[in-house]
């Protein structure tokens, strides 16, 4: 596996390694990478013939007092673990290699689709997203890339962009991965006291107990949240940021629960913001998540 | 020459022309094509295997009360023009085609590059230039595209796009052609009445006053500007809408004149609103357009 930290080495790479005709695979990442990337890279590695990894810690997508600072960095595990994962290359570009002196280009999606929940909770974070991850594309140009559903409005607003962009790549989106206990996989988990880690447990708890509800037949949004909600207060460490039942394509209200929506919900632990959702699941499933 | 219309013929013409090791040049109209827009197209055919020239008359790049509704249109005839300088394929989308429902993503270029001149006289302008020309790329996938110095600040901005945002397209910008007595070569001058056209030349004669006199060593951005601006106050039809000496690279006011420098004007005649520009020529030029 090679390390390419430079965009001339990784355009070099790409004339070498002969893309004619062979497929090629992307999966963008921050690094500090968990078994969950690493399920994006086994998937991009059976859907491709080779595949680039990037780790790069985009200081765009990260508001003012956020933890981009602090956020883990660990380059050489990351390495070891991508290639043992399958992948052919690690794109580790410095800031300055993305952003050139007096870069001033933007990508946004505008509306409601990037303007709830993280939307509004992290302003200018999905715009820090779109940005970057259309440099990476047209840099890495992959046929495919692999996003995670734990952060599932990144993946519907990066699966807009492709789209109204005409972008010639194939977004996956990929399924959460979680701890024995149901937490989702995420790099902040790192950051959690014992205790939080403990009391973490219950967003996946309350997200479930709504999903086992929505598949009883239960279908009022607000009854459902309330379910939710009663096992997210188990968390006392846990400061609600929101928890809302929105329609799974397009994060729209939804009037009566029904399958595909998307339940949502971030709390934070202290400095700890840790993100989750269910999609609801039926026999009419309105979106179906690609793998 | 074919004719293409939907963005899935186009994919189809380019797996099938076999692009395999050939190269494509692009060149993007708004079609009413001109000598002009010609001199694009027969350079793109000297510099690429194969050439598509687009017809879109984009609308999110007109402002309201512009003149997008009576924007000249002549398919026929620019299938045949373009067929004649050498196109390959003229693509000429519906606007449904270019921006799907709920078409939402823009791309654009932030800061004063695109907030002067014509970006101050035509809010929003830009950010539809780029974002289309961003779509067109995507969907044409060219190794080269050519603009007009014409459109000085326009070739300028995408530029811009392309270098911040990685895109591996080389732009390429050529020399603006001129009718025999001066008036730069616009769609736009055929909105013209018969004196408003007599008149039109002063656009060009204030210029290359302008352009003389620092060739004889005016260095006062001043007195150069208003060199040129006697000569527009000849054509009392027009209305001086700017008339700026600024950076040819990057748009920014000049305290003392350099070769390099862009002289930028933009007058209404009427409804008819022309632009013309003139780079200032020199030993010690800071810019040399690419062709």
């Amino acid at each position: 596996m090679l390390l390419i930290e430079t965009v001339r080495a990784l355009e070099a790479w790409k004339r070498e390694a002969g893309r004619k005709g062979r497929s090629l695979g992307f999966v963008p990442t921050m690094g500090a990478l968990h078994e969950g990337h690493l399920s994006l890279i086994r998937r991009a590695k059976e859907e491709n013939d080779l595949v680039v990894a990037s780790v790069f810690v985009n200081p765009t997508q990260f508001g003012p007092g956020e933890d981009f600072e602090r956020y883990p960095r660990s380059l050489e595990r990351d390495c070891d673990l991508a290639s043992g994962a399958g992948a052919d290359v690690v794109f580790h570009p410095d800031a300055r290699e993305i952003y050139g002196e007096g870069h001033s280009t933007i990508v946004r999606v505008e509306g409601e689709l990037a303007g709830v929940l993280c939307g509004k909770a992290r302003p200018g974070h999905f715009q820090g997203v779109t940005t970057v991850v259309n440099i990476l594309f047209n840099i890495v140009g992959p046929d495919r890339a692999y996003f995670g559903q734990k952060d599932a409005q990144q993946s519907l607003v990066v699966q807009k962009m492709v789209r109204d962009l005409k972008i010639p790549v194939e977004v996956r989106v990929c399924p959460i991965l979680r701890e024995e206990d149901g937490l989702a996989m995420s790099s902040r988990n790192a950051y959690l006291q014992q205790e939080e880690r403990r009391q973490a447990v219950r967003l996946h708890k309350g997200l479930e107990k709504a999903g086992e509800a929505f598949g009883a037949g239960e279908r009022n949004p607000e009854r459902l949240l309330e379910l939710a909600k009663e096992e997210i207060r188990k968390a006392p460490l846990g400061e609600l940021e929101y928890l809302e039942l929105l329609d799974g394509r397009d994060l729209r209200p939804v009037e009566r629960a029904a399958a595909g929506d998307l339940m949502a919900v971030a709390v934070r632990f202290g400095k700890t913001r840790l993100i989750d959702n269910i999609l609801l699941e039926g026999e009419m499933e309105r979106r179906t998540p690609c793998c």
